[in-house]
């Protein structure tokens, strides 16, 4: 990697932003080129992400932020109202996006896989950049074809809104593609307190955990005969992501077209 | 203990009473003395437990074998419908009961302690005689004194009718008495499967699996600022009952008065 | 599977052979067609493994066996020092071979695999039955390509006497394989305590427990930024094996030669 | 607690003082009346600890800001070279101390004992503030007076230099003081890796594993006829010791002399 690859990052002041910032700047084979950012416009990149100037003072606008800098990557953290219209922009500028977002349809997938068809360039949208976790998910499916007794553990802050949690539903769909279909457990059984036994996911359970001091853990726990298998992931902190989207940046320069999912890149 | 301690066992070709007989014969300062078993009767009782001869044959009646055979201590793991009748013998022959049951009423503890004091005996009835289920659940009630956000998981075998587990239920009445009463979790949130959040139990959460190849384990998890501490206890299998029982038998000859649950030994 | 598949057994009266004669017994698509055992030689094999008689009577000679009674596999656990001997006489009979063992030599594998090839049968030799062994050691290496900061922590029954375990290295030289190779931890480390730090493998640590009531644990504990992420077997009983071995008789008709390790299987 | 306690801070700016003053600053019923920074002095102490400003400006010096301030606790979590001093000034100017340290020699804190009772006040010294540590280490203790196989886990960043943890040791001591002496583990066993099976405190073991992205972990197992206990306490950052210390400013005001260790307030 003689040259290094540029890289424009938006919602450069949030809290994602900021550690994509750190990343890019920390990693001597990745050159920050542009940040964008409302509400730190005008500032430098470095000081929002609390480090010292980079040189690289935030724009207000991703438009003309790429077409005053040439880049290579662009970066994508923001929220849901705003992410696809900064994908389309980076694709028309010939920028190849790295986006983490859960919201996109597939039908806004297939069209923005056919705008980097045409621009030909490569693009990267995910839900999870967590290698970590990613793993834990490919293991977990593969597991299910051999063990179909599973049950997930999932554990989040005591805070989070929903249960279970987006990883563990995901997890679910991919046990349950190559796992015998059995319905779990004793037919006849009674639960003495409502919920107990967890909810249902095609004939297994997923049990919800809310606890202070958590980031975000799962544990999937396989039952055979005399043996049990337990795949475990615990995430310490939002900066885990990191690893992944610097793989991320480095091999959507190698291929034409848009990825969905960074298990795809493993 | 100079003199060996004579013990008498109901139920000695059941599955807790074959361990039982393992257990005493095994350990020399205990000396089997006579065995009940209904449906074994006039078979030896090492050989009901798998073992060689051992000279003690099996009985018919428990009232007869305590006439005929002097005994300090019965063991009594049989089923409810006969348990209460043969504490009450026991107790009558001057012998003190270490009893595994759960389904005693406060009345019946009540009379029990009275017959037992009468005779001036001490007495055991226990729920669970494992020292680590024991350790685990005066653990978790103190560790909630400090800790209040806690959630219980508890996996069993997968043919088990009850959820939560007795074990699980009685951890979390020792957990209520000493936390902070307060009702974990963000108040809006939304199971999208349900039952995804467990049973609730006083404002904080069980949850059941079950999985074929495990025989009974139990995880209790707090969570506080930047830290969770996690009790867990595994019981491989029935066996893991008998250093209680054999403690048991050993202290019951120091006290009078009938004692309900082994953790008031400990 | 119209018609059973003929099944023989040495060691019919040993530890695992019992285990594997439970269950050929219990699966209505086998057939037990000869059992082999010197000291329980004259004796029903289902007697042997603790169950009703089955009508095969254990034999003392496998040839004669294998002479008189028509078989499709044969299962041997027997030890190293016959186990050679008896895989070339059932291939001698064109009876495929499922040998748990480790010892063998990668000569002699070779021509266990000539032969097999010239009897025109498969052939199975395994030093693991666990499907979840098979599975952690599979996952462990595949991880320890994205996240080589690993560490194995196995736990067994306090009298084993080599550690660490064999299932412990074999892990450890999968995981070397694909892993980045680094040296672990600080290089100015200093152990307070000689040997806290564990066994050195490949600059990675191997820790090994050894305590009462455990059959088999392991787990492996890889670390990364801001996570980790654990994969963990739990073994309860000789029993775990079954499922295996099962397997391991119905797909050994399928193919020809001799293939080394379960997981080739999978 | 009608009054609010007033607090004072050293080593506002450092690490764990950016903690206490935003801890401080949290609870309405304690006051920040003075901190002490040499770096810092000057600064506002709430823009040290990353907050708005908070009206308190950093001193450079402690016994003039204990002059200039009546305080009533000072928290003091600075470096071996000065703690001593720091703990002796306070005490001279009636403030009780709140002290995280760990070099202070017996004799040091039975001068500090008679210094803090002439003065008819209290004071805490304690090389951990973690509740849930702190539970860890008293049942571990508990535990092994009932199963005295036992062996501990810790688990540590990879850059730390010593191994095991201080942590790790104090939990071997406790476990020492009422643990049956029984070394281990079978007599003949063979260490095929050297250190593979830890280092060996007083019959038992430690094993110390350093993966990046781990904070402090530990975990303390018991193994026992049939059963197993898991005693397990993660710590996912600096700020875990916050409640501690915030318990430790409130009970200090209640009682007079020297106390070390946290565990004796619990």
């Amino acid at each position: 990697m003689s040259e290094k690859i540029k890289v424009a990052v938006t919602g450069a002041g949030g809290r994602m932003g900021r550690e994509v910032v750190k990343m890019v700047l920390e990693d001597a084979s990745l050159e920050l080129v542009a940040a964008v950012d409302r509400s730190g416009a005008g500032q430098d990149a470095g000081e929002l992400a609390g480090l010292k100037p980079c040189g690289i003072i935030a724009a207000s606008d991703l438009d003309l932020a790429l077409s005053e800098n040439k880049a290579d990557v662009l970066v994508d953290f923001t929220v849901p109202s705003v992410v696809y219209a900064n994908t389309v922009t980076a694709i028309r500028h010939g920028v190849r996006p790295v986006v983490g977002a859960t919201g996109f349809t597939p039908q806004q997938i297939e069209e923005l896989d056919g705008l980097c068809r045409e621009a030909n360039i490569g693009g990267l949208i995910a839900p999870n950049f967590s290698i970590g976790a990613i793993l834990m998910m490919q293991f977990a499916a593969k597991a299910a074809e051999y063990l179909p007794h599973v049950e997930i553990i999932e554990t989040h802050g005591d805070q989070k809104l929903d249960a279970p949690s987006g990883t563990a539903i995901k997890t679910a769909e991919l046990i349950a593609q190559g796992r015998e279909k059995i319905k779990q457990g004793n037919p006849d059984e009674e639960e003495i307190l409502p919920g107990a036994r967890g909810g249902e996911y095609d004939g297994f359970r997923i049990h919800s955990l809310r606890l202070p001091g958590v980031f975000a853990q799962q544990e999937v726990v396989f039952g055979g005969y005399g043996q049990s298998l337990k795949i475990r992931h615990d995430s310490y902190e939002r900066a885990g992501y990191m690893p992944g989207v610097n793989i991320g940046i480095k091999k959507v320069m190698d291929y034409t077209g848009m990825v969905y999912g960074f298990e795809h890149l493993m």
